[in-house]
């Protein structure tokens, strides 16, 4: 299924997109923190949003305009300012700051979704609007990924980018895609958020079909701390400017296309876990012998979210014990005297029973993920089988350091 | 409702029951580790257990003794090791430990309940138990709650116990308890144990009851690191040796029973949250204005056990914006419009806006509180108003410091 290779030009590598970013005067450092993607013509776009009760007015501004209509030509997201906790005043802002785009790229308000990540609380700042939108639009490129995918971050230590190409029937099509997030480092400035992009011709319901599985197998199962935001949002477009066949019906064609989506999505959610704050490596938890997918996903994601797991990580230890106990904890029913527990390539526990391993060696085997390089050999590996069926499941976290708490600490207000 | 007052003599305060604790050798340290908690005459007796799919032996033993009779004389605990992971010999080695203590005491095996906290995955030391429980039952006393009370303990810094006392027609009645936890410090050692001992006369059936609602407004609301452990249990007896009248409806005196109940859980829960790993302050939540109990609850744990919350906390940063998302995200509807949020006596929040308010003095505040004694002055309190209907719900836990990270990383197996 994997016929697809890794290209350069993020966002812009599928046909007909551009993308900019400036600096507007959102963020006091003076980086960039102006985004822009825009289609040349009318994309599908299929959303995810925060379920939290408490949202940006963006995140509801792009619900109620996907629901009304589920195509989009533009994205533009600022960083800096969260248009969060703004009651009536953040939803006019958010008006206005579609409008003024529409105008600059002389399309109809309907065809512009908005994000936003930064400080809660405060009133937008309408004049970096203002100011920005104009040069930003100038700016417009398809050598623009880098930064648009700059200007979205906020305390993340990189940009988290990828794109990939297939064919289909010798055409290429290709997805990219960009993220920001690397757990809430400073209040209110958490946020995940991932724009992806797509040539490929697909009819909107598979669209967003694919962007909800797609999104449950990777950004769904990374875990920083366990804390989500006001403004997470993912927003995906697909223009078919590649030219190839439309793709209407689920298929040969459209496991290729999803296969290829799920790929981006799971290479910036391991680049956001692996960017949380503090971490020294990613761990990769993968959940075998569940009863289904679903069960297996919330298995790896509690022993991924483990405080104590991500402790014994940093630390250096093979502790198959708090391995066991977050597995038993996760609300999935498994016989305990069939588990079996691997870190690495080190057999740890079997049919519920500790046995033998070297533990220097494991030891060893968690201190040369750390050494790693960013993305790079950094990975450590759990692997639980539930001996409760066929059904695997992965998710990724990190380790929890000293400097989580530093970074989350240190900081007032 | 709260005419009672605090008495000494935690387990043995109420009348009819002996506790004891000594050194049998389950500790390296050679600190006492094996406690037994005595009724002169049998008891009704109630049990809480993990949920968790990694059970120890001991959950099992009391779970399906208590479902076969419901009425128990006798309550070992051994420290130092779990009986968790250890497969059907763990099971053999339980029911041998309560033959051992009941020949000892000359009672029937189906009158003693077994509770084990530790590390896991080892063979349980039988000999300790062999050694240990004939000077055990010798040393019975109606002054032992202490001993016994450090015998439950692991990596507690403090012993956990209270009574109470309250009369009915003039003649006291009361309730006493002991309690273990200090969130999971060393790898396997996790677990939190809890005995409580009355000597009311209550029906079976009123007593479960009493101690399920008790256990969801104490033991269930409080949250050192999310982790939860193979061998958490709680075991409450009540003997009738008050000699008061059996409470066998509910009704005015079954109130009364049952405050006092679970103002005692409320007690040994607070002091476990207190006492989480490198915690410098108690954090209390109350969520008023939910449209239940069980909502409330939900909202006032997912602050309470916020990483980011706990670790702003620690930062003495007044952060309502973490406050705010960790209630957004704890799955309970409500209009973020209305969201309120009280630091101590600060205002943080008004209809879901920040409100200007003196930092300074709120970080003050925070402070303080991390000066202040064990289980006195330390207590950081946050009241958040939903806006969302009249009910209530309480949590509490622990900031989040470097030591946390410390104790849980650099313990090594």
């Amino acid at each position: 299924m994997s016929n697809y290779q890794v290209i350069p030009g993020g966002v812009t590598a599928p046909k007909g997109f551009q993308a900019a970013g400036v600096a507007a005067g959102f963020k006091p450092s003076g980086n960039r923190d102006l985004a822009l993607i825009v289609s040349q013509t009318s994309a599908i776009a299929a959303g995810v949003f925060t379920n939290s009760q408490v949202r940006a007015a963006c995140v509801d501004y792009c619900r109620q305009q996907l629901q009304k209509k589920a195509s989009a030509r533009a994205i533009l997201c600022n960083s800096g300012q969260a248009n969060a906790a703004t009651g009536e005043q953040g939803w006019k802002d958010a008006q206005e700051t579609v409008n003024l785009l529409a105008q600059q790229l002389n399309i109809a308000d309907e065809s512009i979704l908005i994000a936003s990540t930064g400080v809660i609380g405060e009133r937008m700042n309408m004049t970096a609007f203002r100011k920005g939108i104009p040069p930003l639009v100038e700016a417009l490129s398809d050598k623009g990924n880098d930064e648009a995918a700059q200007a979205i971050l906020t305390t993340d230590l990189t940009t988290k980018t990828i794109a990939l190409e297939t064919t289909f029937d010798n055409r290429p099509v290709r997805i990219g895609g960009m993220a920001k997030g690397s757990g809430m480092i400073h209040p209110n400035m958490a946020t995940l958020l991932a724009f992806v992009t797509c040539d490929a011709g697909v009819s909107t319901s598979l669209w967003q079909e694919m962007v909800q599985r797609a999104t449950q197998r990777s950004f769904n199962q990374i875990t920083v701390d366990g804390d989500t935001s006001t403004n997470d949002c993912l927003i995906a477009m697909a223009n078919g400017q590649s030219r190839t066949p439309a793709i209407t019906e689920p298929g040969e064609r459209a496991d290729q296309l999803e296969a290829m989506l799920t790929a981006v999505c799971q290479h910036l959610a391991k680049a956001i876990a692996r960017d949380g704050e503090g971490a020294t490596c990613l761990i990769e938890v993968t959940v075998t012998g569940a009863p289904n997918e679903t069960a297996a996903q919330k298995v790896a994601k509690t022993i991924a979210g483990s405080s104590l797991v991500k402790s014994a990580i940093f630390g250096r230890d093979p502790n198959w014990g708090r391995i066991a106990a977050a597995a038993g904890r996760a609300g999935i029913p498994f016989d305990q005297d069939e588990l079996q527990i691997k870190l690495g390539d080190f057999l740890l526990m079997e049919k519920g029973q500790p046995v033998n391993f070297d533990r220097d060696a494991a030891s060893h085997y968690l201190q040369q993920a750390a050494q790693g390089n960013y993305l790079k050999d950094d990975t450590v590996t759990i692997e639980v089988n539930l001996g409760a069926g066929e059904e695997t499941g992965t998710a990724w976290g990190c380790d929890l350091s000293y400097d989580y708490v530093r970074i989350n600490a240190e900081y007032t207000t």
